[in-house]
């Protein structure tokens, strides 16, 4: 039987890495043989996309950027993602197509039609079963990523509310598959609400 | 004024970087500044994709290649093509939107309509004034190639026929922007046809 493909999004410093593995740990006492991956670099060819992607020095053209995600992305799909759903396994997902749309549309203004269009090529329509969005209020996100603060204020106070913000439209236009939990929340309080929409998936 | 773009297909072992040299002396020699560049590897961050794409030793999805040519070509366009011809200069490129077309598309065969619309998106719409595609028969090809035969074998001599029929299909579908060279004649018989087509074009 085919496995389940579950995705992760949000801002960094919304908590959900630690979510990711605490969800893991769930799964596979329960039995489940889970993979836990990534993008950027969630393939061997993809890491070195990732390395130009978070330590090219120059300057990268947008659209440039956009398209690197999307190699990555393809070669993620198809070598390391489809893979594991053919053998069973529950395949979760540390940011996926739904990060290209908030970071590079919703918070960087290229557009949004255009990414999707991308995005349904470079996954040849690999949709998740679950997207989880973190939704985190800015100021506790900043507060989150502490020692990381530089790269969350580099890209400043108004580019992370775009990104939320663009995050819950996403939610909006697809409420069957993106469901929003309030990360604002202490650590069990989150985990009881991605809890519940595991068990909704009947895992 | 803005400047010209000219782009230069064809297989490997057709001629194209001689002619190219050849061009450049010609134009620079009636006093216009020319920009030689290449696609994969045209600009910096170009230099690291290209990198990826030709030594990279694990097993690249095709529609990962794809998308990292698009990156590079974007990148290409944004940051260098460009700006050169907003300088006014005569760029001459060695391979680009047409290659992915012809490689990837009619060689390998990925969907061409789609391989011609992320052209579209990684380029912006931006087309060449005059692209020149060196027509060689496969075994001249093979010949000239030389010591660098492997890679061309490697693909296989059916994987080339298609790549030259690609070319002749792209050309007969754009007639006014690409012009065929007979390539399997000698060095300045085939210079009198390129000279030619740039006299045409005003040059």
């Amino acid at each position: 039987m085919r496995g389940k493909f579950i995705t992760f999004e949000g801002a960094d410093g919304s908590g959900k890495t630690t979510q990711i593995e605490k969800v893991k740990a769930y799964l596979e006492n329960k039995g489940y043989e889970c993979l836990l991956t990534r993008e950027p670099g969630g393939s061997n060819l993809g890491n070195k996309i990732r390395e130009i992607l978070l330590h090219y020095d120059g300057k990268v053209d947008d659209l440039c950027e956009l398209l690197l995600y999307m190699a990555d992305r393809a070669q993620h799909v198809k070598t390391v993602i489809m893979p594991a759903l053919e053998e069973g396994k529950i395949v979760l997902c540390d940011r996926y197509a739904d990060s290209s749309v908030a970071y590079q549309g919703y918070a960087r203004g290229l557009d949004i039609e255009r990414i999707m269009k991308l995005n349904s090529i470079a996954t040849d329509g690999l949709e998740p079963d679950l997207t989880v969005v973190f939704d985190i209020k800015t100021e506790t996100a900043i507060q989150r990523v502490g020692n990381e603060k530089d790269r969350l204020e580099q890209e400043g106070i108004d580019f992370h509310r775009k990104l939320c913000k663009g995050y819950l439209e996403l939610a909006k236009k697809f409420p069957q598959r993106i469901k929003t939990v309030d990360a604002n929340l202490s650590v069990d309080e989150v985990y009881n609400q991605v809890k519940t929409l595991f068990e909704n998936l009947g895992l």
